[in-house]
C-alpha cells in the first residue's frame, strides 16, 4: 500500500468513511423515516464513534457543524456534487476549493469522477487540478470512481469496476471508492488492478444487517482497504449498533457471523 | 440557527429583506401604476423603515443611491440577475464581483441559483466561488434557491422546496430564500430540512393585505427566519402601512388578525 | 442625474458623442459617397468641433490618430464590436481591454450589450467586468443597449426601449445609448425608467436636416442627456454645419426651427 | 503611414515577408517537387537575401533554426495556425504566446483572423489580447485578414477585401495581409480603406514569373506597402532569381518588364 | 538533429521509451495473461534495463513508484490521457501540470495530440502552453502525434504520417512519436519531413519477435531516432530478452537477423 504518513484516516491500515453528502445529491427524501437526522448534529455525533476514521460531507455542513466536532471527527471534504434534479449526463459540480477546505482544517479531500461520460475530459482535468492542489496542502485524496456513459453497458461488471479502481491509481488518488462488482472474485481483481492504491467499497443503499456485513467481510477478505458507508449507517434505526459491528469486521478481522 | 455574529441583518433573530431587483429581472413594466417608484430614491427611503433589516439591489442602484442612505440602510448586494427578454433556460448572469461589492461597503451578498436547469453545474460552481469570496470579506450570503428544469414538474411541491432549502445548508449559504410550498406543513418540512440554515419566504407577486400577512404569520409559526419581500411592499399604494404591520408579525410575534 | 465629477464629456450637463465605429461594424461600404472620410483624420478633425464632447472609436483608430488630437478631442474608447459578416446571434467581441484604453489616456469607456440574445449571460458578465475595471480607472462608462432576440418582436417599442434604458441604470453605466422608441412620449417613459442614469439618443442612419434636428429637439425636451451621433454627421456633405446646429439644440436649448 | 520607429521590417518604407508556415497549415505535400526544402535551413537561407525584410514562421522552426540565423534574418513570429486535416469552420489555433516569442528575440508578431466565421467573436477577442501583449513588448503586429463564412459569397470581392484591410486598421494591426481582390482598382480601394495601415499582398499559390511580378507591380502602384510571399518564392526552382526581381519591384519601383 | 544538451533520454543519439500508460488509456484488460504486471513495480523494474532511456507513465504511477526507482529510471511524464470508455471524438485530458511534473523531478514531458479532430484547436492550444511551460523547466518534450477525424481516411498513409511528423517540428516538440506508415519508404519520407526533429516509432500491439525487430531495424535504417514501445515489451513473457535484442538494434546498429 502507498504510505499515508500518520494520517488519522487509517487505523490498522484500514479506513471507514461515513459518507453524508446525500442532502445535496438526493435531498431530504433520503431521510424518509429518519427525519430527525435532517439535523446534521446526529450524523456528526455518529462520526465520533471509534469505527469512523473520517466523515465525508460538503462545504455547508463543514462550516456549520465541524467547529463543534473538530476534536472528535476527522473530516473528508467532499468538494463536488450535484442535485438529482439535473437531467444532464452525470457530472459533479466543483463547488468547494481545496484552499478553502484546508483553511477549514479538514483532514482529506474527496472528489467524484464519472469516467466514460460526455464530459470525461473536463472531469479528468478538474480532478487533476484538485489532486495537485491537495498535494500542496499535504492532504490525502479519495476518488469516487463511477464509470458511466454510452460504452458502460453494465456499470458494476468485473471489467468496469477494475478499470475504475485502476484509474484511481493512474490519476493519483490515495483511496478509490468503487461499487461492488457483484462477486468476491471480481472485487479481488479490482484490488489487484489498483496495485498500491487503496480500494474502498461503496456502501450503497440500505440492506439487512447480515447482507451488508457479509458483503463487507468478503471485501476485507480480498484486500479492500475499507469502506465508505452512508445509508447503511445513518438510515438505520440504531446506527451505533451497526458501527460497533463494522468496527470488528473492518479493523479487527471478525466475520459477519462473529458479530451478529 | 447558525450564528451570524452581530450582523445588522438580524433583529430578534429574524430578518426582513426588501428585494428590489425587478428593474433588471422584469423591467419598467413592473412599475405599472406606481411609476413614481421608477425613481429608486423612493425604495431606498422605504428601506429606512425599522422593519427592513436589508435592502437587496444590484450594482447600479447601489453605486447611485446607497451613498446617500448608507447610515440608514443595510445593503444586500444582489450579484447576479438577467432580463426576462432572455429565452434560454433559467440562468442568472453574474455581473457584480464580491470584491467590488465589499469595496462599496455592503452588508451582505445575495446570489440566485436554479437547481435542475441545464447549467446547474455552472451555477453551483459560480455560487461556490462567490460563497468563498464572501467568506474572505466576512459577508453573510443569501441564496435565492429556485429549482427549475425538466425534472421539476411542480416547482412549489413539498419535496422541491425542502430540497431547495437543504441545498442552502449543504452549499454554504447563511440564508436561503424559497417560494412558499403551498401549505404550512410543507414549509415546516422545508425548515426542518434546512436544519441550522435560515429559511426566508420569497414574497411573490402582490396579493391582498390579509392574504399576504396570514402567509407570513404561518411561515413565522413554523420557524421561518423571516422573509424577502418586494412587490408586496413597493408596489403597494402605501408601503409604509404594510411595513408597520410586517414589523409586528415578523419581529414581535403578532398575528395577521392582531395587526389588521 | 448621477454626478460625473468634472468629466469633460458633459457640457451644460449635456453630452454629444460623435460615434465612428462603422469601419469595424459595417466596413468601407458605409463611406459610399464620402470616400475621403475613409481617412480617419477627417473624423478626428470633426471631433474638435465644440459641439462634440467625445469621439467614440475603437483601439486601432485611437492608437493611430488620437496622439495627434489629444489636446482637442475627448476620447470614448469603444471596447467591443464585430463585423457584419458574422451571421451569428448579435454579439460584440471584446477586443480592447480597459487597462490598455486607460494607458492610451482615454476619457471614457463604451460597451455594447444585446439584452435578450442567446448569449445575454456572457454579455452581462463581460459588461460587469468592464464596468468594474473602468471604476478602478475612474473612467465613466457608456452602455450601448440594444435588445434583440426571440422575445424582442419590436426592438423600438415603448417597453423595450424603456427596459434598455433601465438596464443601464441597474447594471451600472453612466450613460445609456438607446434607439428612438418611435414617439416623444415613449422616450419620456424611457428617461423616467432610467431615473438618474443619462439616456443618450442613438442617431441612426442619415436623414434630412429637419427630420434629424426635430428628433433631437423632441428628445432634449423630455430629458434626454444628449446623443451619440455618427452617420448623421460624418456622412453629410457638410458635417460642420450640422454640428453647429446640433450645438445649439443640444447645449443651448434651441429648437430645430431656430437653427434651420 | 503609421510610423514603425526604426523597425527592421521596413526598407524604403516597404516590406517583403517570406512566409513559411505551410508545414503546419498544409503539411509536407506542399513540398512536392522541392522536397529538399523540407529542410528549413534552405528557407532560412533564402530569408538572408536582402529582399526579405522578415521571415514568417512558427514556434518550432524558430526554436530550431533561428538561433543560427539571428544576425541575418528578421523573424516574424506566426503565433497561430492549424492543420488542413481539420474540417471545422476556419479557425487558427493560438499555439505560441507573445511572451515566449519575445523571449526568443523575434522582431514582429503575426496572427490570422477569419472575419465572418462562426467563431469570429473568439478570434477578434484573441487578436485583441495578442495585439496588446505585442504592444507591451514593442513588437509590430501583422494581421492575416481572411474573411470567410456564410455571408462571404466571394472572398476576393472588392468589398470583402476592402473590409479585411479596414479591420486591420480598426483592430490595431501595423500590417494587414489580404488576398488580391481581382483588379488593380479594387486593390486601390482596399488601400484607401486601410488609411494609415500598411496593406500587404498575400502572394498565393505559385504562378509564372511574369504573372506574379505584374501582380506585384500593380499592387505597388496603388500604394500597397509590400507583400507576404511564400510559395511563389520557396516552391520555385531558383528562388534567389525571383527574390532579385522582387527586390527591384518592391523596393526600387521597377516594373515587371524592367526585371524580366 | 536538434541538440538536446546532455539529456539522459539519448544514448548514441538514439532513444528508447518504454511506454506504460495503458492502465489509463485501456484499463486492466490490457494485462490479460500477464496479470502480475498490474503491479507497476514490474514495469519500473524493466525500465532499469540499459536499453530503456525513458519510462513514460502518468502522474499516479510516478508519485507511487518513481521515488523508489529515481536512481535507475529516467521518467517521461505523460501529462494527458483518457479512458477508452469515452465515446467522444479522440481527445486526451490534460490531468498533470508541467509544474508538478517538474516538482516530482521527471526528465521529460510527453503529450498526445490528435490533429484533425473536432477539438484540434483546443489540443494545439493546450500543447502550445505545455510546450512553453516545459521550456521554462528545461524539460524535453515528446509529442504523440496521431491524426484522426473526418479528413483522415487512412491514418497510417504516407501523407498523414509525414504530416504528423512535420507537426512535431512545426509546433516545437523535441521528439515526435508516430505510427508506422506501412512501408520503409514512407517512414523515410516522414523522417525527411520532420527535418531536425526526432521521429520515434510507435510500437503498437504485440507481434512476433521477428516481425517487431525487423520493423525496428527498417525504421532505424531510414533515420528514425528510436522508438516508444509498450505492449511489445511489457506484455511479453520475457520482456528482458526483447530489451536485450532491442538494445542491439536501436543503439548498436545490429540487424534483426543478428540478434535472433
Amino acid at each position: 500500500m502507498r504510505p499515508l504518513g500518520d494520517s488519522p484516516l487509517v487505523r490498522n491500515d484500514k479506513t471507514l468513511v461515513l459518507a453524508h453528502d446525500h442532502g445535496v445529491e438526493h435531498g431530504p427524501k433520503q431521510f424518509s423515516g429518519v427525519e430527525d437526522r435532517l439535523d446534521p448534529n446526529h450524523v456528526f455525533e455518529m462520526a465520533t464513534h471509534d469505527a469512523v476514521t473520517a466523515l465525508a460531507v460538503g462545504k455547508g455542513l463543514t462550516e456549520t457543524y465541524y467547529p463543534s466536532y473538530k476534536d472528535d471527527v476527522n473530516l473528508l471534504a467532499k468538494l463536488n456534487g450535484g442535485s438529482d434534479l439535473w437531467m444532464g449526463d452525470p457530472y459533479s459540480a466543483h463547488n468547494w476549493s481545496v484552499d478553502y477546505a484546508a483553511e477549514l482544517d479538514v483532514d482529506a479531500i474527496g472528489y467524484t469522477i464519472y469516467p466514460g461520460v460526455n464530459d470525461e475530459v473536463e472531469m479528468f482535468e478538474a480532478f487533476g487540478e484538485v489532486q495537485e492542489n491537495a498535494r500542496d496542502h499535504d492532504l490525502p485524496i479519495a476518488m469516487w470512481a463511477y464509470p458511466r456513459g454510452q460504452a458502460v453497458k453494465e456499470h458494476r461488471s468485473k471489467e468496469i469496476i477494475a478499470y475504475a479502481a485502476r484509474l484511481g491509481l493512474e490519476l493519483g488518488s490515495d483511496f478509490t471508492k468503487v461499487k461492488y462488482p457483484r462477486s468476491k472474485e471480481n472485487m479481488a481483481y479490482a484490488v489487484q488492478s489498483a496495485a498500491d492504491n487503496r480500494v474502498l467499497l461503496s456502501g450503497g443503499s440500505k440492506t439487512s444487517d447480515r447482507e451488508f456485513l457479509e458483503l463487507v467481510e468478503d471485501c476485507m477478505d480480498v484486500g479492500v482497504a475499507g469502506l465508505a458507508v452512508g445509508r447503511n449507517v445513518w438510515q438505520r434505526e440504531n446506527p451505533y449498533e451497526m458501527l460497533d459491528m463494522l468496527e470488528e469486521v473492518v479493523f479487527e478481522g471478525a466475520s459477519a457471523d462473529d458479530v451478529l
